[in-house]
């Protein structure tokens, strides 16, 4: 083999933290879970910490606040959750497909991290950054690009890095069908499982996000400056910088 | 201030190129052009060679191939101009919004990016990895977000590397009215020059682009193992996890 | 004026519903109700009946289920939404935008509205048929289009008619601001209010929303055939049709 | 059967256009031709007349304007193109989907549908209004929806009027694979040509789009008022609504 084992980067100190946003409220009940299970092995194989959340495990109302218990909410478990997605180098988002965008608890999970869009870190950067993301989808039929664009953009606008080929998943032929890890009638291969697509997308995606996890964390962090929310005046920056005319067209 | 000029890192041997894919064909006559001027001048304020490539000065066919005079049109720019992509360490695609979506040059250009997904590196990677890329967006009255996800998904999908906040762009309030730089009549600042919001953002979106390829090329490229095509089953893969039972639900 | 009073259609048999996807709990701290309230006042001047849903004042869990009260959830107020949604013409989602997307409570209202995809009504065609939509978008920024785009695709996609310009809304200018309806220091009018632009997209959507909904209730549905779910192929059809030969390219 | 023949309206006087937007130069060498094929094959058993465009056997280049001729550029069939797509009753969209969104010349296509946004019909609504429209997406896996949404969206933007379940189209399972109508080795029946739920969406779209254009023609158009461009304000209308007041949330 071409790259030898020596090659693999030390990630013995990272940790990964997944959100499973499943409409389904057992954590066995959902497909999606198959594809984080076998990216997650792929972590622990790595000497990673994973963390997996499922998000309708936990009550979480929607609200763009932090705490919703100070907004008139019983009970809200979010602030305990985001503590465990902070503690982690690396954050990859699972989502099922309804309709061909990501599900609702997908968005609910979205928003909760951005109700904290003005908080900052050590270095006067936004809060994600330092950190790298990364997405699973799976449906029936269709939509996974469609999804993972939707989180790999909201993650990248909040802070996070996003490494290359950071979204992967699996979907049948278009209409109604099986859904990821079901097994047909007649069959005793699960559905999906021996897809290459999806195996070879989901294996990269999981390196890919624990490379770039490993430098930025060699780094510190993500490097300064140019992005310091308090600061950025202090460099060769968009405002100094005089455009040419426009011409009539 | 908190930032001394000196933890500015060295940015003097990177390449970078900005593609500007407005709908005008002249660029002096493009509005989205302002906001590229921008911030190539941060990028050339710190030492880096920026080509910036103006698509509609250049014939570039439409079709899913690398060449098209090799399938039957008389003319095409594209591998030149990929060449020069090639030859960057980071890209910048710069669009204006039509109906909410990116310009149909995007699209093409996209495309035309898209067709070399069969290739890869001397790492056995997908050809654009160890490359960052972000984007900028301009129009009157409403897409940037859709616009950028649009394009910076497409780019990581392939193989750049998007770091955080690699979005940026200007819109005025919501209907007809002004592009970015134009001047309203009784005014002497061109509309959108003074938006702080977008000037913080395109100074920080040229910054992370910088940073992530400084990152790389440090590297000699995006890491290895777990993401070469024909060897990702060399190391711990999606194909040998055992995925939990699905339960019925 | 070339259009005379006598002209309006007599829409005082109608009935709409608005359902709100805010994520604020009180209907008055709402600013996208705001743009509801002008909707509706102009249904209400033509005699239709309005039913307004202020989706979170409401129990409504997540789960592709008609009622989650059989699978475990405590409580579940879906089942009379639906009825008093299924009670109406013509259905008007309103929507506020977070990172360029509707509201997560969108998206779960959207997802409760699509369990009943299998259904049927009377004349064997998909349940949402014979009905018109269209949606209200409001933010401070950036996401009207996109938002608009996930709604009405849904809406038409389990079987709404979706008539011309069905989407309205308002933003600011890029960056955080003012919401609809907020006024701003040193001034009285509220942010929005005066926007020609959001008060004539509104305007036509309202009429046009009615105008569908008139036209079907006057033809007691959508018309059949072609379109029912166990007959489809008793008239031309695609599977009869044959395609030309593709040829290599 | 349930439906007799009788209640099939007569389309005989209907004329509607499809605009392939493939990336191929060659019809025959589109596979999203052949949905094309069989869609229009069921509009022609029902009387009506098709106009089939395959874009890229066109010249038509980029620009936000009616005829690019007198804006510099040497040749535009856009304006011949465009009285066609006048002529007819209903307008069907048929795109590939590359990266997960419509094809290129699919944007171009609606760009220059677009740039006729101020223009009014001689009822002075807005030109497309009275017209009925649809979409067909093939692609080898992802995406259907996604393109459909854009494709969709614009249309209604623009003044199409939208009916229920105007989208279908065909993919197969994640990842490279055949193309819709591509014959597979060993196999005898064309990929995707006994895909039940594409012959069932195709059939329901084409036939909704009828129906829809049955309507409007029958009324003579989309009806007033409440949509016209100089006149809005002429009865109810959004700024003579007062929204309630919005209180601290």
């Amino acid at each position: 083999m071409a790259v030898s084992h020596e090659s693999v980067p030390d990630f013995s100190d990272l940790r990964a933290v997944y959100v499973n946003c499943s409409l389904k409220y057992e954590p066995r009940t959902s497909h999606t879970m198959r594809l984080v299970d076998r990216s997650a092995g792929i972590m622990r194989d790595l000497g990673v910490e994973v963390d997996i959340i499922h998000a309708l495990e936990h009550e979480i109302p929607a609200g763009m606040e932090r705490d919703l218990t100070e907004h008139g909410r019983p009970r809200d478990d979010w602030p305990g959750l985001h503590e465990r997605i902070m503690a982690a180098d690396a954050l990859v988002i699972a989502t099922p497909i309804w309709l061909g965008v990501p599900a609702s608890v997908t968005s609910l999970v979205i928003e909760r991290l951005y109700a904290y869009s003005g908080s900052t870190n050590d270095r006067d950067q936004y809060l994600y950054y330092g950190k790298s993301a990364g997405c699973i989808v799976t449906g029936n039929e269709d939509g996974v690009k469609a999804s993972s664009r939707q989180v790999l953009y909201a993650l990248q606008h909040i802070g996070y890095t996003i490494p290359p080929q950071a979204d992967c998943g699996w979907i049948g032929e278009i209409g109604p069908g099986a859904s990821y890890g079901d097994t047909a009638p007649g069959s005793d291969v699960p559905v999906g499982y021996d897809s290459e697509f999806t195996n070879r997308n989901t294996t990269f995606m999981t390196w890919n996000v624990l490379h770039v996890a490993r430098m930025l964390k060699g780094l510190g962090g993500f490097p300064v400056p140019g992005n310091q929310v308090s600061s950025w005046r202090d460099h060769s920056n968009a405002e100094q910088q005089q455009p040419g005319p426009v011409a009539d067209g």
